[in-house]
């Protein structure tokens, strides 16, 4: 029997309610990761707290994080030496499932699936690790586009940081299912039940610069 | 003429990159931010950062957020005092509109809106404002929805925090339209373009303890 691999619980990723939302399992948390390509990285800059939305891609047991040299969190990363302390970091990826509707205000609620990483991240010296941390970027926002767009030239490499955050202080949150009720609210005539919400993609539009007759690849119909 | 309001560019919301992107108009602004309901809420615990979904509702030039009395932002941001420190913190709220492919995988970019809110934030301890905010909240996620259940009793109020954030040093970022492209890559065979992407609401599903022939409210199939 195959045991399912889980990250150990430390006190910042044990909640402080809820807690039966929590999980550790690593699929659960590859899953969630991967069916997502937004993340918010959070930093802390001269003492307070500094939340972006980044591009990220998954790699094994790694989250690579996308931006240019110039950026804050990047240049704060650090420089290029694998001695550099690096940067404290947050990064949670947040997928929402549904509204959750109760007879009471108080019990309204989300669904949702959640995952929040804590580490210490890294710039990305290596240029075949930049390499294949950015076709996993590409890959995750569009599955199968790495094959089929140019890969990036030396230049385009040096003008993109790339930053690298081990997973290993990870939990996953998820709420599924119909609302909790108070047992007297039960009565009460208001409608309630769950309005499942999720990303659906649209017809794609070509650019305005490409050449007419040029197909629309397969995987872009599959989303 | 009107004169249309803005926020005052801070250095901490001047992005270092891509600055055509930002914007400071405000009704730019809460447009972004009604349109959504899930925030990433960033603070410092023990100098490290931590980002937190969580759910918001805007009431003019505040923004409201949820947690309940037990969880840490919310005991961080102090005591009923409105002469306590408070929390700084850093809200974001991000929409995905659509994955940009061009015809090399550098200049692969996402459409997006998102707004970055910095400042610090206080305890709701006024009864009426936390209702209003609790109110906000719940029409953020669903609208006309507050009307149609049981509004939240005092045991209810004292079990919910809500913290409060002041619109002032604020920032949005916009991207639209299609990719950006290298000359020498346009007659590339890659196609090239914009996939769509927007939050779909699917057909409500009923709680299990509904009563039978509960009608679904006229404010949900809206949606």
């Amino acid at each position: 029997m195959t045991q399912a691999k889980s990250f150990a619980p430390t006190e910042r990723t044990t909640p402080t309610r809820s807690r039966e939302r929590a999980s550790y399992d690593e699929a659960t948390v590859h899953a969630i990761l991967d069916e997502g390509y937004v993340c918010h990285l959070g930093f802390v800059r001269d003492g307070a707290p500094v939340v972006l939305p980044t591009l990220y891609g998954r790699v094994g047991d790694r989250l690579y994080l996308h931006g240019s040299t110039g950026s804050r969190p990047l240049r704060m990363a650090g420089g290029t030496a694998e001695t550099d302390p690096g940067l404290a970091v947050c990064v949670t990826v947040t997928h929402v499932d549904g509204l959750v509707l109760a007879k009471s205000a108080f019990h309204h609620s989300i669904n949702y699936r959640s995952v929040v990483v804590h580490g210490i991240a890294h710039q990305v010296i290596d240029e075949d690790e930049k390499t294949a941390a950015l076709d996993a970027l590409v890959e995750h926002v569009v599955p199968g586009r790495t094959a089929d767009s140019r890969p990036a030239n030396a230049k385009e490499l040096a003008a993109t940081a790339v930053i690298r955050l081990d997973l290993r202080e990870v939990s996953a949150k998820i709420r599924t299912g119909g609302p909790n009720e108070e047992p007297e609210d039960l009565a009460l005539p208001y409608w309630t039940g769950v309005l499942p919400v999720s990303p659906v993609y649209g017809a794609p539009i070509p650019a305005d610069d490409l050449a007419p007759g040029t197909p629309e690849p397969a995987y872009l119909s599959a989303r």
